[in-house]
C-alpha cells in the first residue's frame, strides 16, 4: 500500500508540474512583449509624421530622415553596447564557482535578465555587447528594449528641428543609445540598477536592498525614457540657439507653424496606437502559472492609457482656450495643442499606467496637460528656447510629473500585482502617499528625477558644446533659410505640388502676380509711353 | 482497494481540473479582445484622416479635432454612465440574498457580464457607473467595448463636417456615448437585453426568453454601431441643413471634393486593418477548454471581413462606372467611391462576420455595395440631404442591410459555434432563412431594426433641434465662407504650403492672375489711352 | 496490484495526453499567423502610400486605386483558384483507399496542408477552388496567405505607375494571383513542391526528396513573393516603355521626382511595421507543445528584421552619399533612396530570417542595399528601363541576393528549429556553406532563382504582350500628359489645394503668371500700338 501511495503521489507531482509547467505561460508572455514590440516600434511612424507636419515643407525631408534612422542607428548603437550596458548584468563570480566547461559556459550565459548580480555592479552592465552569447531565449527582452531606446533617442529630432546638421544628428544617436540611455535603463529597471525596485537580496549593496525603502516606481518609462529624451532636448535646443526669426528683435517669440497639421495629428494617432505597446507591454507578462488574472496589470495599463490620453487632451484643450481668451480676448480651440495635450496625457500616464486606479489616471493626465502647457510657455517665453515640437515640455515637463504622480497614486494592491512583495522581507511593498502610503516611493522617484536629469545633462551638454565648437552642429544661415531639404537632401519633399496645377515654378523666379502688381506694370508701361511720344496720356 | 482506488479518482480529478483550467484559456482570450480593442482605436486614425481628407482644405482641423475628440469625450462618457448603461446588468436580488459582508460584496461584484439578471432589466444597465465597484478583471470587456462606442460616434463627425459648431459637437459626443449608443448596445448585446441572444433562463421575460425565438443576430455590431452612427447622422445632417453652395439654386447638387484624395484613402486603409479588431474581435474569445479549433470563429470573420470589403469595393466600382456610363457616356473608376465601396462591404460584413460562409460573404459585400450607391444617392437627389463623407449611407444603410443579411445567410453550424445551443432547451439556434432555417432571425433582426432606428431618431432629433433652437449648432454663413480652421482654430492646416514655392499668399489678396485676365487688363488700358489721344488704335 | 498499476498508468496517460494536447498550443499559433496576416494585410496600406507619394500629383488616384485594388482583386483570385493552385495538395488515393462515406470525406478533406500527397503532384495543387471543402479550421492558413499573395501582386503597381492603363492592371492582377504566384509558392512551400524543403517521405519522386538534398530555403518569399513580383515588375516596365520625358533625346534618364515626400516615407514606415507580420509570421507557430521556446525562431526573424532593415537604410544611405560625391561632388543624404535602402534591407532579410544570426542579418541588410543601388542603376542606365518606384531592383535584384544569402549564412541549429531533422533520415538538415555547411543550400536556392526567373518572365511577358498588341496596356500620349486622375478617375487628387489659397484655378486655364510673362505681353500690346499708330515708341 506504501509502495503505491507513493507511486501515485509521484506521479501525480509530474503531472502537476507539466500542468503548471512555465513554458506555455513563457510563451504567451513572449508573444505578448514582442508583439508590443512591434507597436513601440510603429511609434517611429507616429513621430516621423509628427515632426514632418510640425515643420516648414522646406525641412520636411530632413527630419524625416532623422526619424527613419533614429531606427537605423539606434539599432546598431543598441546592439554594439546599448543593450549590455542597460540589462548585461554579469552574473555573480561565486554563482559558477566550481563549474567547468560547458557548465561554465551555461552558468555565466545563464538566467540571464533576472539572475543575481554582484553588489557592485548598481551603475552598469557590461555582458552581452553585440549580442554575443545572449541566450536566444532572451531575444524578445533584447527586441523590446531596443524599441523603447529608439523611442526615447527620437524624442531630441523634434526640438532640433530645421536645423541641426544631419551629420551632427547621427553622432548623437549613436551617444545616447549606447551610452546614455542605457546607463539610466540599468539604473531603474535592471535586476541590479541601484535605484531598480527589482533588485533582489542578492543584489543588496551597502546599507540597502531598495533606495528609500521602495526603490524607484516607473513602469512603462517616464524616467528612464521620456526624461532622458526630454533632458537632452532641452540641453540641444539650448546649446543650437532658436531658428532664424522665431524671435523678433525684441526678443518676442514669432509664430512658426508647422506646414501640415494633418501629417502632425496623423502622428498623434500613430504615437497613441504605439503607446498601448509602450505601456501595457511594459508588464512583459500576461500570464502567470497558478495566478487568475495575471494580465490584469497590463489590461489595467492599457485602460489608464486611455485615460490619460483622453483627459490630456481635454484638459490641454480647455487651459489653452481659457488662457487665449483670457489674453487675447479670443475663442481658439487650438488642433496643435489638442494634439500635444493627448501626448503629454500619454507621457503622465507612462510612469504610473500600471499602478494606479482609473479615477487617478483622470487626474494625473489632466495636470499633464497643465504640466504641458505651463512648460511649454515658460520655456518659450522665460527660457528663450525654440523647441519646434514642445519635445522639452511634453516629455521632460510630463516624465518628471508621471514619476511623482507614480509616488501619489500608486495603489497597494496594484504595486503588489507588478512586484510582488518585497524580496527582503515579503512585505507590502511601499505605495502612494495620497493612497495611504508612505513617502519612501517619493523618495526614490524624487531621486530618479534628479540623478536622472543630473547625468542626461551632464553626458550630453559637453557633447553638444564639443559638436558646437567643432561647428558640425548649426547649419550655416544660408542653408536655414533655403531650407535643408533643397540644401542637403536632394530637393523638396513636395517637387510637383504646383507644377501640376499649373502654376509657374520653374527655378527661383516661381513668383506669381497680384492684379495689383499687374496694373503696376501696366502703369509702368505707359509711363514709358508718355516719356517718348507726348500725343499719349491718361 | 475501494480506498486507493478513491484516492486515484480523487487525484485524477484534480489534475483533470487543472488541466482544463480556464485561466490560461481566459488570459489567452483576454490578449486576443485587448488587442482587438487596440486594433479597433486605431480606426479612430483612420476615421480622422478619411474625413480630413474628404473635406475643404480650410476645415481640416476642425474635422480632426472633432476625431480626436471622439476617443477623448467618449473615454470619459463611457466611463460617466455609458459603460454602466450598456453592461452594467445588476446582480438580482435572489442571487445574493443571505450572504453578508465580503461574501455579499463579492456576490454583487459578481459573476458580472455573463451572470444572470432580473426579468425587468431588459431596457438599460444600472451599475459600475464611474467603473465603480467593477472588478479589475473586467476590465479587458470594458476597454473593448469603450473602443466601440467610440467608433460609433465618430459617425457622426463625416455628415456635420463642415459647418457645425464645435461646441455643439462636443455636447453630441456625450450624448451619444453616456446614452443613446449604450442602451442600443444593452439591449443587443447584454446578458438581459430584451433583444439579446445572449439571454438565459434567469432572464426569461413575460412570454420569450429570445425575441421571436432567437434574438436579433449582430455579430459585431451592424445594429448598435453602425446603425446608431449613421441614424444619428442621418437626424443631425437634415436639421444641420447643407453646406452653402451644396444645391445650386434650382436644388441641383455641386460638387464639393475633399482636397486630399490620398488621405481619404489612407483613411479607408487604416479603417480596413482596424476592422480586423472590430469584427473578429466580437467574439470575445479565441480558444475554450476542450473546444477544438474554437478560435474558428474569429477567423471566419476574419475571412469574411476580407472578402466583403473586397466585394463590395468591386462592386461598388463597377456600378459608380456603369452609371456615370449609362448617365454621361464616359467610363470613370472613381477612386473616392471605391473607398467608401470598401466601407460600405466592411459595414455590411459587421453583422454577419461569424455567421456566414465566404461564398456568402461576397454576395453580402457585393449588395453592400450596391445599397451604398443607391442610399447615397438617393440621400442626395431625393432627401438632398448634405452629407460630406456619405455616413448616412454607408452606416445606415449598410448596417440595415448587415442585419437583414444576417438574417438571410447565417449557417447552423456557425450559428452553434458562436451562441452555443439555446439556453432554454439545448436545442439548435435559429439560422438563416435561405439557409434552410425559419423566419426567426429575420422577425428578430427586423425588430431590432426598426426599435434602433427609432430610438436614435427619437433622442437625437430633439437634442439636435434644441442646439438649433439655441443657435448652437451651426456656424455661420461667414464662418463657414472663410473656414472654420481659420475662424475657430488657430489657422489653416497648411500654413506654409504656397509660401515656401514662392507664391504670393501675404494676406488676403493672395490672388494670382490668368493670362486672361493680363490681357482683360492690358486692354482696359489701352481703351484709357484711346480715349485720351485720338491718334492711338488698335 | 497489477490491476491498480494498469489503472494508474492508464490515468496517468490520458492526463499526459491531455497536458500536452496540441489544442491551446494550435490555438496560439492561429492567433500569432492570424495577427500576423493583419500586419501583412497593412502593407497594402504602405505600399499605396509609397506609391502615391512617389508619383507626380497629376496620378495619385490611379495608383492608390490599384494598390486597393490589389488587395480585392487579389482577394477573389486567391478564392477562386490562387490557393487550391498553392495549398491544395491533393490526398494520395492510398491515403483514403478503402474508406466510405462521411469517413471517406473527412480523409478527403483531411490532415489538409500538412499531409501526403502522391509524388506526381510537385508542380501544382488541384483541391479547394473557391474554399470548397475546405475545412474551416484551416482558414487561418488560407486567410496569412492571402495576404502573401496580395502582397507580392502590388509590387507591379510601382513598375508600371503614371502610364498603364486601369483595365489591364486588373487583369494583371487576376493573372498573377490565380495562376503565376501560387504555382511559385507551391514549389517553395507546400508539402508536395519540387524544391519544398516541407517535403516527406510520402512526396519522395524519383530519386530525390529533397531537390539537391535540401530544398530551396526560403523563409519568407525572397523567391515566392519578391522575385516573382520583382520579375513581374521588369517585364511590364520593359513592355511598356517608359513614361514621356524620363529620357532625354540622347537617351539620357531625366529625374521625374513623386510629388509627395512625406507620404512615401510614411508608406516605407507601415511597411516596415507589416514585415513584423510578414517574416516572423512566416514561421506560423509561436509554441509546439514539449519545445521549449519554440518561439525563438519567430523572435530571431524578427531581430534579424529590424536588423537587416537598419544595415539597408544605413548602408545604402551612404552608398548613395559617395556616389553623388564621386560624380557630382556634392554631398546629398537622400531620403528617398533611403527609403528605398530600408525596403532593400527588408527584401534581402526575408528570405533569411529565420536561419540567420544577427551579425549575418547586419551583413545581409548591408549588401542588400549594395546589390538594391547597382541594380537600380544598371535598370535606369544601361537596360533604359522606367521604373518609377525602383520596384524591380528592391524585390528582384533584393530577392535574388536574400536567396544567395540564405545559401551563406543559414546557421545549423536555426535550420533544425524552423524545419526539424530531415524526413528521410532524420539527420541535420543542409545549412549555409559559411557557416561550413554544404553547397546544397546554396544549389537548390539558385536552381530556385534560375525557375522563378523562367516561370515569372515565360508566363507573364507573352501576357503583357498580347495587352500591347491589343492596345489595352498603355494610355495615350495625351492621357498621360493630362495625367490619368483627371482622365480616367474623376479628378485631381488635391483638388482644392490652391483654390483655399486664393489662387486662381478655375478650370483648365488655372494657369497664372510670372512677371516676366506679363512683361512679355505687355510687349506685345505696345507692339500693336506701334503698329498702327507710328506717333508712339519706346
Amino acid at each position: 500500500m506504501a509502495a503505491i501511495n507513493d507511486t501515485i503521489t509521484e506521479i501525480s507531482q509530474g503531472l502537476i508540474d507539466a500542468v503548471v509547467s512555465p513554458t506555455i505561460s513563457a510563451d504567451i508572455n513572449n508573444y505578448f512583449t514582442v508583439m508590443s514590440g512591434y507597436l513601440v516600434f510603429f511609434m517611429q511612424a507616429g513621430f516621423a509624421m509628427l515632426c514632418a507636419g510640425s515643420v516648414r515643407s522646406k525641412n520636411a525631408k530632413n527630419i524625416i530622415l532623422l526619424n527613419i534612422l533614429d531606427a537605423c542607428f539606434g539599432c546598431c548603437a543598441w546592439y554594439l553596447t546599448g543593450f549590455a550596458f542597460a540589462y548585461g548584468d554579469p552574473v555573480p563570480y561565486e554563482q559558477c564557482n566550481g563549474l567547468e566547461g560547458a557548465e561554465l559556459d551555461a552558468c555565466n550565459a545563464g538566467p540571464a535578465i533576472l539572475g543575481g548580480v554582484s553588489a557592485s555592479q548598481g551603475f552598469i552592465g557590461n555582458r552581452w555587447f553585440v549580442m554575443s552569447k545572449l541566450p536566444r531565449e532572451n531575444y524578445w527582452f533584447w527586441f523590446f528594449q531596443f524599441t523603447f531606446a529608439a523611442t526615447g533617442a527620437t524624442i531630441v529630432s523634434g526640438a532640433v528641428a530645421e536645423r541641426c546638421k544631419f551629420e551632427a544628428y547621427m553622432l548623437y544617436e549613436l551617444m545616447i543609445v549606447m551610452f546614455v540611455y542605457p546607463v539610466v535603463a540599468h539604473w531603474m529597471w535592471s535586476s541590479s540598477g541601484w535605484l531598480s525596485p527589482f533588485r533582489t537580496p542578492d543584489t543588496k549593496t551597502g546599507s540597502y536592498l531598495y533606495f528609500a525603502g521602495s526603490g524607484a516606481y516607473d513602469f512603462a518609462g517616464d524616467g528612464a525614457v521620456h526624461m532622458v529624451g526630454g533632458v537632452a532636448s532641452l540641453v540641444a535646443a539650448w546649446v543650437l540657439g532658436p531658428r532664424i526669426g522665431r524671435f523678433d528683435a525684441a526678443g518676442n517669440p514669432v509664430d512658426m507653424p508647422g506646414h501640415n497639421a494633418a501629417l502632425t495629428l496623423l502622428g498623434v494617432f500613430l504615437l497613441w496606437f504605439g503607446w498601448y505597446g509602450f505601456n501595457p507591454g511594459s508588464a512583459v507578462y500576461w500570464t502567470l502559472p497558478g495566478v487568475d488574472h495575471a494580465s490584469q496589470v497590463a489590461i489595467a495599463a492599457a485602460v489608464n492609457t486611455t485615460i490619460g490620453a483622453a483627459s490630456g487632451t481635454i484638459a490641454t484643450l480647455f487651459i489653452a482656450m481659457a488662457y487665449q481668451y483670457f489674453t487675447l480676448g479670443v475663442v481658439v480651440w487650438d488642433l496643435i495643442i489638442a494634439g500635444n495635450g493627448a501626448l503629454a496625457g500619454l507621457v503622465s500616464i507612462t510612469g504610473p499606467a500600471g499602478f494606479v486606479q482609473p479615477w487617478a489616471a483622470f487626474i494625473i493626465g489632466g495636470i499633464g496637460g497643465f504640466v504641458y502647457f505651463v512648460a511649454s510657455k515658460v520655456n518659450l517665453h522665460v527660457l528663450k528656447i525654440d523647441d519646434p515640437l514642445d519635445a522639452i515640455a511634453v516629455h521632460a515637463g510630463c516624465g518628471i510629473w508621471g514619476l511623482l504622480a507614480t509616488a501619489a497614486f500608486a495603489a497597494p494592491g496594484m504595486v503588489s500585482d507588478v512586484y510582488g512583495a518585497r524580496a527582503d522581507n515579503d512585505e507590502q511593498r511601499a505605495y502612494g502617499f495620497i493612497m495611504g502610503g508612505s513617502g519612501a516611493v517619493l523618495g526614490a522617484n524624487c531621486m530618479a528625477i534628479v540623478v536622472i536629469f543630473a547625468w542626461t545633462a551632464a553626458t550630453m551638454t559637453p557633447f553638444f558644446l564639443l559638436l558646437k565648437k567643432l561647428n558640425l552642429f548649426r547649419v550655416s544661415p544660408e542653408v536655414e533659410a533655403q531650407g535643408l531639404d533643397v540644401s542637403h537632401h536632394g530637393g523638396s519633399a513636395y517637387p510637383h505640388e504646383l507644377a501640376a496645377k499649373g502654376v509657374n515654378i520653374n527655378g527661383d523666379s516661381g513668383f506669381s502676380m497680384t492684379p495689383e502688381m499687374v496694373d503696376r506694370k501696366i502703369e509702368e508701361a505707359l509711363e514709358r509711353l508718355q516719356m517718348n511720344g507726348k500725343q499719349v496720356s491718361i
